[in-house]
């Protein structure tokens, strides 16, 4: 399956593209996910949240249509002290969800400990473990960089190793819908 | 002018249309607001984030289509107790920002202490007191109702007797922009 993964943000929205197993098996077992791309949409604080907000959708837009992935991985916003970055990471967040329905996708969303336990073995790991452990999976020669670079493959290869029991009933869901597709049934 | 009063949230977003004084002048002095539409949009949580958000999108599509509104005002989200509605409510504000950046319509905030204070003269004024005003204001056979509806009342009355100073500057900006533009100097 083709994952991408968000580290949700308008100042920084980091965003991943990885493969694990075959495009379109939404159940690889033990394959070793493969870096595709990533990057961060970043915008500036001095224009309007709306042109910020409309700048990152078109952006999120054409990762879609570049890379067509099968499934979007999403680190899950939590409350935390600095309230106005709150505010607008979740309206990135609602953007990505927004991207993901109108094209079919189905969001997954992981907290943040998730990821850390996903990627490093502990959901109490440094940035730098993670970090580090990204870099050896992935087979990278450097550690990405910035921080939502590598936050965002930390959320897509959480999603490739946790999402194993969903994504086998989301697998077996699709394949009876195209089952019944084929005989004409309706989806 | 004609506003578009928003009252963000995704399972309730109340939107409201009121004209004050003529179409197009940003800065009405002293018109009384005339109610055009008032409705609540509502989405299940029973139902994905991203397709409650591509409704509410639509449906905000809608409203901007029919009325076309010289200007947005919303009710500015904070975060509360209840964590959930706050992120949700971001998200639905974000729609907002981005529905009204794409058609370029200038969208202002106001506290929910700005409109209290604005439509009751009181920034601690109970919801009886506020629909109260907003139902004798504009000359309504009854209270709008649900809350959401009429917060999103009163929120654009907010605007029509607040925005004056603003108003005044951004028709001053637009009216140059026209003469600049007419003269072939470029906007």
């Amino acid at each position: 399956m083709r994952v991408l993964g968000v580290d949700p943000g308008l100042t920084r929205c980091g965003l991943s593209v990885l493969d694990v197993g075959a495009r379109g098996d939404l159940a690889p077992s033990g394959a070793r996910p493969r870096m595709v791309a990533v990057g961060v949409v970043r915008t500036t604080s001095e224009r309007a949240t709306g042109d910020r907000l409309a700048y990152l959708a078109d952006e999120l837009d054409t990762w879609l249509d570049r890379f067509e992935p099968d499934v979007v991985a999403i680190e899950r916003v939590y409350v935390a002290e600095h309230v106005p970055t709150v505010m607008t990471t979740a309206m990135a967040s609602g953007l990505v969800h927004l991207a993901a329905a109108r094209r079919g996708l189905v969001v997954h969303e992981h907290t943040p400990t998730e990821v850390k336990a996903a990627v490093t073995g502990s959901g109490r790991a440094d940035k730098a473990q993670v970090t580090s452990m990204i870099t050896r999976v992935l087979g990278l020669l450097e550690a990405p960089r910035p921080a939502d670079a590598a936050d965002a493959l930390a959320v897509a290869i959480c999603h490739a190793w946790r999402g194993g029991g969903s994504a086998r009933l989301e697998q077996a869901v699709a394949s009876e819908r195209a089952r019944l597709a084929a005989k004409g049934v309706g989806a």
